[in-house]
């Protein structure tokens, strides 16, 4: 077990019972050993889902089952295993996924399009699905709605805490709730996800109306934050509601009655994704960047997301240092419009730049001690219009090179 | 100074005297002490002149100087220094630029759109011009065709070793030479030229000429390396042609007569680009990467820039593992067309993965000794076409987070 991050929450959740989820995890002994590595997630009959999932060209057998499975929107399981991310392994691959499938289909009276399956780990060395399907009669019988920590810690590889989050709603008066689950911790540059992660109410949402919601606060969340900038061939994200609670009936993605389910979606995911840029590999520091001033909300991500991805500004935060001037260049190879003349910088909400060079009375000493600071926040304006988004990276320390030159992923 | 790159060339070559340029070199105390940080090139009258410049939306002052006055394709003079990018400075940047020039001109009889600025160094801080300005007119009078090295070693910045290149060649039958030289080491991810480069021919070629062979060779050279895929503000290239030598007349890039010409400005930019990246920071491994069958040539390039960017294949060379999945990871994130079931990889020349999954009867032991060397050859066919490109980088090691967790850059 690698240490556990400086960044780590205080205390991790523990999540209760959400009406129609049921979860177990067990050690099927695919690649590691003394630790679990497969869970069972089982969803009541009726549960609609909707996913996100990666757009790397070279996605793995799990991410086109689950493409395809998508279209019909429903679920009864979930089956996730860690060591091995059954990618780029070919025919061996599919049939490592359909004999998951299958074995899965039996255990729970599913039919195969309600099954999903992730895994990941290890890109390139097939995956024994035989011990998989061994493994799952045995966790059907352990299927528990308390089993939220257990599954969490199943999923994770260098992943040195579990992520969990949960957030208590109502929807038209009637309580719902939202509980996820997400794994880091490296290759994390979500192009459509994060590399795995699962939420789950049991609100009564038809499926087309669960995808909008999905993509809108996934765009907020998972797709707003990198730790290396290396997009997963995993990237994998669930969202399932599986029709427990009893009130008024959803409609649309816009319907006036979703307002607050629709803000603490929002606050799940972006709570998930926090606690991936946290346990980022190597990470000992948090950064917040927010863009404003940008062409578009889509211009601001991007911009936001070079700055975040840029090896020179994530090393001098790793070295506390307010090289601002790191944050100039990222921006300028954004490729999105900026005007180098009104660009405005602040870092701790102190500012250090304003229209195109630094503040003419600019003492370092408040950002100095703001970079030594675990949360570290930079506001960048580009001057050429309203669009606006804040992403979240972690720096780049010595940490991850010695993460990354020894661990085979 | 920082400690010599494992990966520095044997022999550092001394060129000699090139007809229509003379240089010097001084230490006008920019920024460094006990060393030199500015040079001056004279170029003989008449001296065409073509280039290519960052892209970056945050260009330094030097490069909107050298993009205005490109136009014009003539050259007297470039002035160099090193400590100060004069990048992010506003009004007082181009101050700067202005009070460099005129003081160029006054010292060598030029008019204003023949004398080419370059900084390189820190961002954001006011270039103190008057320095250069009172540096020029003794420089002038140290003026020296064998002034090479002095001049490559004075526009170092965290540069471990000076980058020298030439060529002899002929038009014709009638000899030409070939002269370059460049300067590192972080920032390296040209998106039109590297961080400074400057070569000169004494070859009488006329400046839309030049300009087309300057990007050809570009291409293949400076825009296909990468150290940390960090753009440079302060990006130029130059390609200088002082007419001294007495050749049939050139008419066009195509004219038969300037074959050998061409192949040897390729030869000459790519040798500098190579330099730089032996240099890169932290490196310790040389990584060629080398993708064909792709849709186009600039669709590989992008797809080995992908590869040749990612930090997880980078650290992976650093720590000598043959981890192909994340070759495989960094091709599906590169937005190029890509036949994941069709991808094949070889390192080392040794093939590890074919139709899309490892061989069959894969022996990593040869491909293991080949990742401990110093040199690194990764292949990789994407299966969808016939384009093909080379890119070079280098690995990513606790060398670049020391230098940058500590270099205000």
């Amino acid at each position: 077990m690698p240490k556990l991050s400086p960044l780590a929450p205080a205390h991790i959740p523990a999540p209760g019972p959400l009406a129609g989820v049921r979860l177990a995890a067990t050690a099927s002994g695919i690649r590691y050993s003394g630790r679990t590595d497969l869970c069972l997630i089982e969803l009541a009959p009726g549960t609609t889902v909707a996913g996100v999932l990666t757009r790397s060209l070279t996605a793995s057998a799990p991410v086109d089952w689950c493409r395809a499975s998508l279209k019909r929107g429903r679920a009864r399981a979930i089956v996730v295993n860690s060591g091995n991310s059954n990618a780029f392994t070919g025919k061996l691959g599919r049939e490592a996924v359909k004999k998951t499938v299958d074995a899965a289909c039996h255990a729970l009276g599913a039919q195969r399009h309600e099954v999903y399956v992730a895994s990941t780990g290890v890109i390139g060395e097939p995956l024994p699905a035989e011990k998989i399907a061994a493994a799952l009669p045995a966790l059907r019988g352990r299927l528990s709605a308390d089993g939220w920590s257990d599954a969490a810690r199943a999923i994770m590889t260098t992943d040195t805490f579990p992520k969990l989050a949960t957030r208590p709603v109502e929807i038209d008066g009637v309580p719902v709730t939202l509980t996820g689950m997400a794994k880091g911790s490296g290759m994390i540059a979500p192009d459509m996800a994060t590399m795995l992660a699962f939420a789950f109410t049991d609100a009564a949402i038809p499926a087309p109306v669960l995808r909008q919601l999905l993509t809108r606060a996934n765009d907020r969340s998972f797709n707003a934050i990198t730790v290396d900038g290396d997009t997963s061939t995993s990237d994998t994200l669930l969202l399932c509601a599986t029709g427990r609670a009893k009130h008024k009936k959803v409609r649309a993605a816009n319907d006036a009655h979703l307002r607050a389910f629709r803000k603490a979606l929002d606050e799940l995911l972006i709570d998930l994704a926090h606690q991936v840029v946290r346990d980022g590999e190597g990470a000992s520091k948090f950064v917040s960047i927010t863009v404003t001033g940008a062409a578009s909300a889509g211009a601001a991500r991007r911009i936001g997301l070079a700055v975040a991805n840029s090896p020179l500004v994530k090393t001098a935060i790793a070295g506390e240092d307010a090289n601002w001037g790191r944050i100039v260049m990222a921006v300028g190879k954004a490729g999105e419009k900026a005007d180098r003349d009104k660009l405005a910088i602040r870092i701790g909400g102190v500012h250090v730049a304003e229209g195109g060079l630094r503040v003419p009375d600019y003492d370092e000493a408040p950002v100095a001690a703001h970079m030594k600071g675990q949360e570290i926040a930079i506001e960048v304006d580009v001057g050429v219009g309203r669009g606006r988004a804040t992403v979240w990276t972690c720096d780049l320390t010595h940490g991850y090179i010695e993460i990354n030159a020894d661990y085979r992923s």
